[in-house]
């Protein structure tokens, strides 16, 4: 029974996370409510790094609501164990104490090493009943990306590709291969990435804007566009005045000429940029090689409904050193369109 | 009311009808049922080409019930409009017509000429009710590969293709790429097949045994094993020992050399060996020239979640002549892979 309360309240909780989706990177996004007796004190998410998180945000949210002195007997549910060292903000746990919040119910332990695991004993210390690891794989599969850049210092890549049936990348003409809808998940992909990396082949041919234009979700007024990063062998071939260089958001393009080691790179993209979520608009060339170097962890791929429209292939050239299996995790039908997505093993 | 009636039973007859396909070619599948006051009075389907027709088997099912004396009043249902011509078995009117049925509701009009629309003036001079074109499309659709034949002297081609994620047909080491569930719907295939065709290179690759082994249905002991097509450019380079040429069923192997007109190949095969649905099992450069050759007509592919598994490719080459766009007519998702099916425009 409290098993299940605990789980609603939790699923609740990661629902407000997905609000800061793309927009909180180098932090995760975090959710949390504060509930007393099956209703809600308050509630908030993080929403972009340096400003409160979840925890101080739920507070706040109770006290705005004329609840905050119900808080002491209160349970607060957090999709992420509270931060127990200052930061920009001040640690949560601290939050929690001076509250005195009768109960903290949490889903993911933090990856941080400086504060995996000592919320419990900060917080039980004072009284506090702690109740980790509450929907934890749910928790934690919405943190993928995060624990993944923590742990590697590189960001989560995504590939996006449309094809044919016969995994062509191009059409005659350069028609767009994908529907409109299809373009609306990519463009929502988008939305959720921190940066979108092609290579200059592809800056060449199409002059992309790499936008978030159609997303399926309204964009909030705070998600900046995605930083834009053109890999090249020759930064003069590039047109100046492609897209990427002269629209409003031109310096938010970031250009690299002659990388040889994309582990530095993307160690680049995480440490200095705060990239968590990266985005792979590029060509089957480019994806080639990072798949080769093992350096790709989800896909997403539309195939549209024809064969024999071109003569490009996803991956040019013979067997790959190993086989990518895919972990499927969602197939969409999007009008003619499929559009299949998951994890790389 | 009454269209909503004939709608139920003429579903009702389809689903009979169903139970013939892959058995009756060159015929086609037909299932019929007839009714008083919302009674079933006996069923049937055509189940092999040279035996009863579904008109004249739902009869005799009607007399085995003890039903005879009521189908003076009744409603037959077919999918399609009852023959009108003596062939192996007499003519379908004239069974009606000696029944003295009340009511002829069928789905389809017969393409073939002899046929077409002949039987409602036939029936009505004998004070026989005639609604034609009830549940029309879907008859339509159920019957196509047979409409395509009678109109074009050549089968319906479906085409089988079980590709990775970008579009490869192979494997390292020839690790299969479909699971096992997949396979099951590629041998339902084979079992509502008359023939599969592979070539020379996929004969001497995989020496395959295209036999039905594990259909999603337990196949009629009626069905026989169907035809396997082998094209080659020199019949000496095929192995003599190869499973299509041993096993015990042998003599539904059959051999081209050389064939230059794909048209002629196809017409032999549904005038001579009455082949009315055509599988193809090959690889991508025969593929390719079916499709080359617009002789492909319905499309379904496994897709298994994998990148870069091997070198080939499903159409290597440039452009086709002509994009192939499919229509969707379904997406299921077989464990860990997914198949998609529809038909070529």
């Amino acid at each position: 029974m409290q098993e299940q309360e605990h789980q609603q309240w939790m699923q609740h909780a990661l629902q407000l996370a997905r609000h800061g989706l793309g927009l909180t990177s180098p932090n995760p996004p975090v959710g949390a409510v504060i509930v007393l007796n099956g209703e809600v004190l308050g509630e908030g998410f993080h929403e972009v790094a340096g400003e409160a998180h979840a925890e101080r945000r739920a507070i706040a949210d109770a006290y705005a609501r004329g609840n905050g002195h119900l808080l002491p007997s209160a349970t607060i549910y957090v999709t992420l164990e509270p931060c127990s060292s200052v930061g920009r903000t001040g640690a949560c746990t601290d939050a929690i104490i001076q509250e005195k919040l009768g109960r903290v119910v949490y889903g993911s332990t933090d990856p941080d090493l400086r504060h995996q695991g000592r919320a419990d004993a900060l917080l039980q210390a004072q009284g506090i009943e702690v109740c980790p690891g509450v929907y934890k794989d749910a928790c934690d599969h919405f943190l993928r990306s995060w624990f993944h850049a923590i742990q590697t210092g590189r960001p989560w890549v995504t590939a996006k590709v449309a094809t044919t049936l016969d995994g062509r990348m191009t059409r005659r003409q350069n028609f767009w291969l994908s529907g409109v809808e299809t373009l609306r998940h990519a463009h929502q992909l988008r939305l959720e990435s921190d940066a979108i990396l092609i290579g200059g082949n592809t800056l060449r041919t199409d002059n992309p804007a790499l936008t978030i234009r159609t997303p399926l979700q309204t964009p909030s007024p705070r998600k900046q566009q995605p930083w834009r990063v053109v890999l090249t062998n020759n930064m003069l071939s590039l047109p100046p005045m492609a897209t990427l260089f002269t629209d409003e958001h031109k310096e938010r393009t970031l250009l690299w000429e002659n990388v040889k080691d994309f582990r530095v790179l993307l160690n680049e993209l995480y440490t200095r940029y705060g990239v968590v979520n990266l985005m792979l608009e590029c060509g089957g060339r480019l994806l080639r090689r990072f798949l080769e170097e093992g350096l790709v962890n989800e896909w997403m791929q539309s195939i549209s409904p024809m064969v024999g429209a071109g003569p490009d292939f996803l991956v040019p050239g013979d067997f790959l050193p190993q086989e990518f299996i895919f972990q499927r995790e969602s197939l969409i039908e999007c009008e003619r369109d499929i559009i299949i997505r998951g994890t790389l093993g």
